[in-house]
Formats: C-alpha cells, sequence, structure tokens
C-alpha cells in the first residue's frame, strides 16, 4: 500500500521468491517458512524443478498467506536445474513459455488463483538480460499468452531500452533488485566469483532493501552513486539465514510504510 | 436404440483421433493427413508424446478444420509411449491431469481454442476403465479442473456404473466405440494376441462403424448380440491405410445422416 | 573376518547402504558421513537418482574407503523415485539393468573400481520379490552382464525357492536383513502403515543386529520365532539419527568378531 | 598423397554412419538397411536418442554384420536431439561421456561386443570442433575410460592442432570427412542455409568420396583446391535414397581397392 511519509511517497517494494524447487523426493527450499512474509512467489513448472504435485502444494501455500502466483519457467534441464543456457529457438522458448504458465496455471485454477505474472529462471532469465532477441521472444510469448500479464525482470541502471521493448509488445515490466547483492555501475550484478559479491551481514542487506524502497541510490562496486528502479525486491528461501532475512526486510520495509 | 423415422434422427457419432504423437525429431501418425476428416482430437500432452512445438502445431491444425481439441495426458513415460500401467497414488494421478490438460489449454488460448474434453491416454486409459477407483479419481480430477467439462472412456455392454459415477462427480461421459476391432460378449475389446481381434477388411470396418451409428448391436466374438451406446468411434491416423478408412468410415457416417 | 567365537562360527554381516541417491541441484542422503562405516555402497545408476557426476563423487568416495560397490538400478521414474512400480517387459527390465550397470561401471572403470553386486531398487526390487518370472529376469540379466556378479535380494523365512532359483541361472545370492525393521511370521516386512512397523529404540535396532549376526532367530510379529539367514544387513544414511545407529551396529558388531 | 602404384596401397576408407537413433515408439533411420554396407555403427546412447532395448537391438545387429561398434554420446537433450549446445562445465562432459560410453559397452559386452571408438553427437560434437578447451575434455574423458580408444572428429584443411592435442592427450584420432556435403576452403562444411550446401546427385557424391579414398584434393566452394586426410567417411541411413547411396558408396570404393 502506498503511504506519504513526507520528503517520499514510497513505493511499496514487493518481496518475490523463488517457490516449489523441490522435484518428487527431493527436497528445496523452506517454501513453508517463508511464505508468510513474501508478496509474491515464483512457482517452478516441471521444467527445472517442480513436478505437479509440488506444484499443487506451493500454489495452495500461496493461496493460503493470499501471495501473489508467477510462472517460473526454464529450459527443460531438471539434471541442471535449468542453470545451462541451451540453443534454444525462438519458437522453442515461445513453446516451453506457454507450456509451462499453462500447466501451472491450470493448477492454479483448480485450487481457485491464476498465474499474475511471469519470471523466467535461470538461464533463460540471464539469456534474456543478455539478448534483446531473446527478451523480445519471452515478451511476445508473454503477451500471447494474456494481455497484460506483467513480466519480472532485472533492474539495471538504464531501463529504457527493456522498457521501450515492453511498451512495443504491451507487456508491463516489473523490475526487481536485490539486496544482497554488490552492484558493477551499469546496475549489473557482481559476479559471484568475485569476493563481495554477496552481502551477508544482516544490517547491510536492510539497508540496501530500505534504500532501494526509498529511491535512494546504492553505492556500486567502483564507488559511483547508482540508482535503480525497481519495484520489487528478489529474495531467498533456502535456508534457515535467508528466510531470518526475508524476515527482516520485511518488517524494516514495513517500518517505512507507516 | 435409434430408429430412421425421416431425415437427420440418426445421432451423429463424432470421430475422435490420437494426433500430436510425435516427438522432438521424431515423426509419427499422418495428422494431416487425417484431420480433415475427423471431428475430436485427442492431443498429447508431453508426458507420453508431444512436445511444446508439436502441441502447437498440432492445436492449429485442429482449429484450421474446426475440429474439437481433447487433452490426452498419460503416465509419465516417455520412452515406454504411455503404455506401462505405474503405481501412481490418486493425487498424483489428479495432479498429472491438471499439469497436463493445463499445458495443453495454454496453448489453446494463445491460438484462441480451448480444451474441450479429455481422454486418458494408454495404461491410464486402461486402468481407469479396470478400476473404478481410479475412474472416480480421473472424473473428480476433470470435474476439478473445469465444470462440464467432458470425459471420453469406453463403451461396454453395460454403461450404467460408469454413468453412474460420471453422474455422482457431474462429468459428462462420452461412450466411444471402435469400428476396427473385435468385441467380446461383455463388450471389452477382444485381445490383440488373438486371431480376429483387429479388422483389417475396410468393408468390415465400415460396416461395423454404420451399425454402431444406428445404434444396431455389433455381433460380439461369442456370436451373441453387442448392443454398444457410443457417441464417439475411435479411428487412427498412424498410416496411409488408416487414413483411408477414416475417409471412408467419414464417408458412409455421411451418406447416413443424409 | 571370520572368527570362532565358541558354539557358533560368527559370520560377518555386511552393512550395505543406498547412497548416491542425489540429483543435479538437490541433495540427499549423508553419504559422506556414513560412508565410512558400511561395506557395500549400493550407488543409483541414473533411473530413480543419481546423475553422472554425483555417480562420479560417490564411486570416488567409496573408493576411498574400501567400500565395495554395488550397482543400484531402478525403473525409469526419477520423479517417482523408483519406487511406483512400472508394467515393464522381461526385455525391458533386462535391457535397463545392463544400461545401468554398465554405466556406473563405465564410472567405477575411470576410478579404478568395478561393479560388484547388483540390487534392484525400490519397485523393482519389491517386484523382484513378489514375483518369481521378474526374479528369474533380473538373474538372468545379472548373469548376462557378467558371471558371478552376485544379486543382493530379501532373506525370508524360507530362501529356497530364491536360492534354488539362483543356483539355476548360477547367480550367488547375497540375502539381506533389516535391523530397524519388525518382520511377519514369514520373514517379510511388516508394513510401514502399521504401528511398530519401525523400531526407533537405537537398542533395539543393536539387538536385532547382533541376533542376525549371530544367526539367532528373531521375534515376529506373531510372536513367533522367526530365523532369517542374511549375509548383510541393510542400513541407512538418511540423516543424523540413521548416521549414529550405522555407526552403533558397526561398533557392535566389531565387538562380536573380536 | 596416397598414390596407386599397384594393387591394395589405396588406405580403405572406412564408412561410418549414426545408428539406433530410434527411441521407445518413434522410430528413425533404417538401421537395418545401411548395416551391411557401413563399416563402423555409431550407436546413440540414451541422452538424444537410443533407449536401452534400442541400443541393444542396434548392437546385436552391428554384431551380425562385423561392424565396429562407436559410441555416440550426446548432450541430454532428447526432445532436442542433442542438436542444441548446452553450457555444460568440462566435469559435466567428462561425466555424462563416461556414463553413455559405460551404458553401451554395458550392453555391448552381454552381447560380446564392445565400443570401440567414440563419436560425440550433435552439438557437442560441433561444440567440440569449435571449442579446443572442449576438445580437450573430451579427449581427456576418452582416454580415461580406455587407454587407445580413439575418437572420431571432422577432418579439416588443418588437422595439425587437433592432432596435437590428442597426441598429447595420447589418443588416436579418427578424422571424418563427408561425400554428400561442400566444403569452405578451410574445410569447414558449407552451412545448410546457403544453397549448394548439400551434394543430391549420386554421381557427384560418389565422385567426391572417390576423391577422399584417394587423397585427392576436392574443390571448395570459393574454387579453391582442399584436401582432407580422412580415415573415414560419415554416411548416412535416414531414408531409401541415403541407402542407395551407401551402397553405392561402398561399391565405388571396393573397385578402388581391386
Amino acid at each position: 500500500m502506498n503511504t506519504v511519509t513526507g520528503a517520499h511517497l514510497v513505493k511499496p517494494l514487493l518481496l518475490n521468491c523463488d517457490m516449489g524447487e523441490s522435484y518428487g523426493s527431493w527436497r528445496m527450499g523452506l517454501d513453508a517458512e517463508v511464505m508468510p512474509h513474501i508478496d509474491c512467489a515464483n512457482i517452478a513448472c516441471g521444467y527445472h524443478a517442480g513436478d505437479p504435485s509440488i506444484m499443487r502444494r506451493t500454489v495452495a501455500l500461496a493461496l493460503e498467506h493470499n501471495v501473489t502466483i508467477g510462472a517460473h519457467p526454464a529450459y527443460p534441464d531438471l539434471v541442471g536445474f535449468g542453470r545451462r543456457s541451451m540453443a534454444c529457438s525462438a519458437e522453442e522458448i515461445r513453446d516451453l513459455l506457454h507450456y509451462q504458465v499453462g500447466a501451472l496455471d491450470g493448477i492454479c485454477k483448480v485450487l481457485g488463483g491464476r498465474v499474475a505474472y511471469v519470471k523466467p529462471h535461470g538461464a533463460l532469465y540471464n539469456d534474456m538480460m543478455a539478448d534483446p532477441r531473446t527478451l523480445r521472444t519471452v515478451l511476445e510469448a508473454v503477451a500471447a499468452y494474456q494481455s497484460g500479464l506483467p513480466l519480472v525482470l532485472m533492474a539495471t541502471a538504464d531501463n529504457r531500452a527493456a522498457q521501450a521493448l515492453g511498451d512495443e509488445v504491451g507487456v508491463p515490466l516489473w523490475f526487481e533488485a536485490f539486496a544482497d547483492r554488490a552492484y558493477t555501475a551499469s546496475g549489473h550484478l557482481v559476479s559471484r566469483r568475485l569476493p563481495g559479491a554477496v552481502h551477508h551481514e544482516p544490517a547491510r542487506v536492510i539497508e540496501q532493501a530500505l534504500r532501494l524502497a526509498r529511491g535512494q541510490a546504492l553505492v556500486a562496486d567502483d564507488g559511483s552513486a547508482l540508482k535503480l528502479a525497481a519495484s520489487t525486491l528478489c529474495v531467498h528461501g533456502d535456508n534457515d539465514s535467508s528466510v531470518t532475512a526475508v524476515r527482516q526486510i520485511r518488517q524494516a520495509l514495513e517500518g517505512l510504510a507507516l
């Protein structure tokens, strides 16, 4: 909910989290623990994780907590968890998106929900951010699936090219940022292979979340000021400490909204 | 019993055919050749055959020919083509049905169509016919997906138990029969391992289709008269001779309808 | 090592444990913790769990601890973890065994090891114990793969039929028992759905392991005495408490051997 | 350059062909028709095609015709038929090679054969030719599997870099050429998207096969002379006309050998 707190009109910063990434007998993520604290659940659709029964349980959990459901489609690569880029054609990407979004939507429909946005997973997300042709393919697939369905993508220092493409194709864009990652001056994530890429201190993570929520600049890894226009924050439910971080971010953002 | 007392009193016997059973680089079935001659396309949903791109092409072909689209979901068994029974729980069957029907429905939606009925494939179909608990599971899954969505199942000498279950769960039933198969007295198919199980002579196939369309009894393998109440006929598009048979059946049924 | 301790010649009771059941990004089992305490590792071969890289790591770990490597092949059912019976033909079972055993053997060969026995997994194991034709299929496949390669199967009150079949086909049999499960009078496991099916008290588990090692009778669930002729004990590395149990069993058995 | 100065001085040009690329119920390739006319069968190992039962049948067919068996491993991508590059790590490539070669070797062993060489399939083959690091990964994996096991790769105008790498790692290299494809001056295949990429006239195919067998230069697409040092020719068994071409090539090469 938007609230005027003085100098700033604070836009709410929605928390989105990858969910439903178990598969068969294998468990991943503390979905039940983190679901009460997030706004948007990116639910795996069976291609990198998430079998039909896991998907149903995750959708039910999201509905129980009034969490908005997003499809989290991926390249068909269970063993690689959708993290390996695959040389798919535009047609293949379009069709695998429709298949996965439709499958999740079918399960949602049965439980009284619906897919409210799309966020590609892993290598497909990275490829979409790296290659405008892939971004166009994804946008056109999302638009073809349902008019007005938003796409989640990464906020960078300059969202204009992506925004222009989204406007052209007619897809609302939700730009996301990260509270626990260091950024380059261009607004890209510092590679995990470099030191300082991930913020581990809770205070720093919360500070970054608050700056993003307030529309304040971050400090990039070269010391420059970085403004990221983001409407959602990507959080993680992998383990106890990440769930704790989500709770703390949520609390801090609620303090802001008062 | 249907009786011809004038024009158009014969109930139409819809032709349904398994379609979209190619996968990746592998081709199966003469979909383009048989589509113009059928009423209902049972389209594979990715678990026994049919990848997203094959599904899209098959849906487009069906829409082009005004053919009603049905979901043809299966056990998850590509290598076994869904023909091997798997000891799935009721929950697993429900969820894999929703996943597959939803996936096909998503692709239909993009192309301006929709899933208009469900016909389980292979071993799942057989298990549903053999075990009333599995039939109930399937019926409840179909009803949960969409109110009024019909299920295709096999007509036997006595459809009453199935009909009672369909009525209880609230699912319209489309009973199907076969023009090219011999039947036992109870209205089950003679096993393919036995001689005479499959009719190969076109005249005999057409004769059986016409008897079914007119509501006349067939002759079972023990010589007894067998009445099958069927509203649809399962035909095949595997090869040239089966496509020819479909064309001949279609022609014969149209003659009947005049 | 065999040791005469008086009245009984105590045969060593080898500890076997399912291993390598992670898959891609999903982790299962405390392989590194339990490996030092077992004799035989049943390594998943990719059909229910275990991708090539997991297999390699598991084989390397086994070799490091001088643990004998067994193939743990399954029905092709990742999402069901090989726990759902599938109606495979004898030829299909034979061929999927050779494929999986060969794949593991290839990885062993690279690391200087070899597959030294076969223990089917999950539903395939259960089907083999329930149906003598499936047992024969498995035995013949094991014999065809390599002369003298042993098969692990379940000890029951009467191993004679299985032993006769093993002798006929020429496959050495390793009968296994469980220290943490209650038995029926016929030497089958009490269903997990019934109370008392699993022993949770460490003392009772160790007591049962020791009785099996000494060749003493157990008490079946109807109170009758049950003699099981077993040369190996199936233990578990799922979690901390099961690893602790394995260590305690190992210690108890070593005390026996002195 | 080979010169015929007497009988039998022409080095034989072995014919290799991709085989066993059916999967489950899907058929691909005329394996039975082409097997009698080839020297080396590149047999799919289950990752892009070829289930265990197809593999067994193909191995049996090869043994029956005294055809040398090669493993034809691929990226794990059934729906893409192994034709889409995947960003696998060196470790993943090494392990998936060992898994697939081992699986085929296991099936060979049962039937009295063995894997005698390795030829990567599709995108893995292309990636290996395009990236020396991938070639090194493949070479090291082949060497680790079995000392002296050869690798099939593509002959180009200059095989020296590949040969140096093969010598360093200790893997014999079999360079292959194509009789039905146009070449660039550097000895790479003209893209199938360009006109004239594929030779369709039998006479031209046979002429190119003979030139390759005699060690004579081809004419590249820019008119320059292209010498390819190849010990094997890749032929195809996809359809009747390709099988006819194989028979004609075989006949022509046998005439040469007299």
